[in-house]
């Protein structure tokens, strides 16, 4: 079993500031990230004075480190520029850039200074990397070992490390140049006489990422080689860095997150708990453009008013046409994105996937076309009716599945996300076309509809 | 760089029989999982000739393992009974299981037979586990130390595990009766005397799982931990197991698919590769049910059928409406949702996100509807329209988004997948009443409107 979760009023009593000594105790029990969900309603005096309880114990900086970003700038604002300075000094750099990149724009100056010369430089230059690159993710501390040396000089290095730990599961054998040649597994290293050379132990590594390449592509080889780390490389081809599946993980969720939100229009700082005026400000310009989308097929039924004049009953088929059709492109639209994110498609193998989609929207459509005729036919007696339906549900659906599958494809050669817009483009298209096809097949027909 | 890919064409000329042993050799050198986006391509016979050649390289399991599982019931079709068990037989516990659950019905007896007895009852144990349990993601396979050992011994331990490998990662130290009591970093033990006891060296450990708990909660602890195995404890608290982290990684992928194809109404067996047949019958029964939404909403429609023959331009504001209350209901279902998948939220605050997307329902609604009331009217000339669809407007948000935020939430105090079904839920509801209110306030309001 986990460690039982603290609750939002014993929380609240430690921070009363009568027993700081034993606060500090309990908080020191606790995981990091038990507190995380309670910070979301404490005050910025009480913040401040959970952070100075943390810091005294040394859990101060994994707090931060693990809290979902999206709340870091409310809890980065109760924390002052020394303290903070001095939590920063203790992280690994992604982590560091992370918070910076949370922090007002106007603290991170005053917030940079106060750190000591080498850690304000290191931060300088992982700042250089594109957001969301390789470079950005990697902690740059690991164990480099050389050919030459023996066993025992690796054990050597291992101890050097200390308590910060974990790299020291991940040996690499570079070059003099610091290119990479390989790994050297720890348990190896336990097994053999300690002269042994590093060379003979170690297994050529030929898995790496450039640190301007995307953090998902990194997320990606971790995910397919099983890697626990991932050596990242400069553009000389030069060693810089590790990326931990630790943050793998942390990648691989929050792009998840992304792609699901995207679906649905959603910006990634819209979070469950994140201050509704934010949630209002980011959802306001998206139900913008969805009220373009609706009132472009608002203007496509306006078109056939006399016709829907002469036939009222068309207008309650219309959530009818809407309806399959919008669910149709959206799976469509889901299937191809999804296996975009994971990497199963290509857009040589996209077109193979656009017929397919194509044809199991056909049929569907005409199954569905079939079924809704047939009840319209019942409903409104009027067999032409349920022709009209019918043609107009396998044309829709037709179309539907053609662009949920193609719009992603293409927005992803153009260099786009594929999942940001592809939603309401297919939802435009499938709601106009859907409405232009039933409404003017029926005009077509409407002598014999009526 | 990751290794260059394979291409389908080359592959296909290195199964054609020509000269199998350099086909063997060139195989030898890929890594798995580039073979698998190309297996769908394959015949047969093909997919037979690959895994023969992979296996005489001890390549075939690490496919077979590694491969997307909705490719595996075509792939083991076209292996033989008795390659397969040695397959198996090289396989970690969990790789085997998920093989055999991808086994045609009539076949799992029979490769089961073909395994050594050992192994079979292994598997026939591992199957007592419920589906999607840590006890069937687990490997079975770990070093287990003992207090009073020296770190020479458990040296020993690791070099008697030889090349099996990763798992001696994670050395864990048990009583006697196999309760967990902490784990040894294998860090510590290179460093230390050899005579120094395991149990000096041990760091408590209190984070295990249950066999019996879902595969997602022992994933929530391993991202949330940072951890790179979770032992897993049989009901009498001894330790069985463990799930390392790429198993982790692989579940938590393997779960936003399903929560991102949930939300769309389809089913994890429907992937881009999936055969069209497949598609279309997992696809056809969700159609049906959002017929019977559509539907719904249709006949709304028609109780209003006498007020649409007075003012047929109503029929226009339909698909506004339905637009944009569809859209602000899946937009608090995918916030609420994700919450839940990433174990943001628990039922008591989540009270707090219900008022919270009602409110940003009600106040985008509100800006939605004033906008489109303005358009409507400049559009029809009629300044009553637009405050129908004001009116409609505001109703349809505010139920949409309540809706939206609540029905996952009570799907899940229920026991139900949160994410399953809720979406057709928050359509049906918000269709039929947007239309409702929409052309119900036009009732009332006819007088004024004509």
């Amino acid at each position: 079993m986990a460690e039982q979760d603290i609750t939002a009023d014993f929380l609240e009593r430690l921070l009363s500031g009568e027993d700081d000594a034993l606060a500090e105790e309990r908080l020191a029990e606790l995981h990091p990230s038990s507190l995380g969900p309670l910070l979301g309603d404490l005050s910025s005096d009480q913040i401040r004075r959970l952070i100075d309880l943390l810091f005294a114990r040394h859990r101060a900086a994994p707090l931060l480190a693990d809290l979902p970003p999206e709340l870091l700038p409310e809890i980065l604002e109760a924390v002052r520029d020394t303290r903070l300075a001095e939590i920063l000094a203790r992280l690994e750099i992604d982590d560091m850039l992370l918070l910076v990149e949370h922090l007002a724009e106007d603290r991170r100056e005053s917030v940079q200074q106060a750190l000591p010369a080498p850690l304000r430089s290191e931060l300088r230059h992982a700042e250089l990397y594109p957001p969301d690159s390789a470079g950005r993710a990697m902690v740059t501390h690991f164990i480099a070992l050389r050919q030459e040396m023996t066993a025992q000089e690796a054990i050597e290095a291992i101890r050097q490390e200390g308590e910060t730990g974990d790299s020291a599961l991940h040996l690499y054998v570079v070059d003099e140049a610091k290119h990479l040649l390989g790994v050297v597994p720890i348990r190896k290293l336990v097994s053999v006489p300690p002269e042994t050379s590093v060379g003979t132990l170690m297994v050529p590594e030929s898995i790496s990422i450039s640190s301007e390449a995307d953090q998902e592509e990194a997320a990606r080889l971790v995910a397919r080689y099983d890697l626990l780390a991932l050596p990242v490389t400069d553009p000389d081809d030069r060693m810089v860095g590790i990326i931990t599946v630790d943050d793998v993980i942390d990648v691989i969720t929050e792009e998840a997150t992304e792609d699901i939100y995207h679906l649905a229009g959603l910006s990634e700082a819209d979070r469950v708990f994140t201050a509704a005026r934010v949630s209002i400000s980011k959802r306001l310009p998206w139900m913008i453009v969805n009220l373009g989308t609706a009132f472009t097929a608002a203007f496509v039924v306006g078109l056939f008013e006399s016709t829907l004049d002469q036939l009222v009953s068309l207008a309650v088929f219309l959530p009818v046409v809407a309806g399959i059709g919008g669910n149709g492109g959206i799976q469509a639209l889901t299937v191809i994105t999804r296996s975009i994110a994971l990497g199963e498609i290509e857009f040589s193998s996209g077109l193979r996937a656009v017929g397919k989609e194509l044809w199991v929207g056909l049929v569907v459509g005409t199954a569905a076309g079939i079924l809704s005729g047939f009840i319209a036919y019942l409903w409104q007696g009027n067999p032409v009716l349920g022709v009209v339906l019918l043609l107009a549900m396998i044309i829709t659906m037709a179309v539907a599945s053609l662009l949920g599958a193609a719009i992603p494809l293409l927005l992803k050669a153009l260099g786009q996300d594929p999942a940001v817009g592809a939603g309401v483009l297919v939802t435009f298209f499938t709601d106009a076309l859907g409405f232009f096809s039933f409404l003017g097949i029926a005009t077509l027909l409407l002598e014999k509809l009526i």
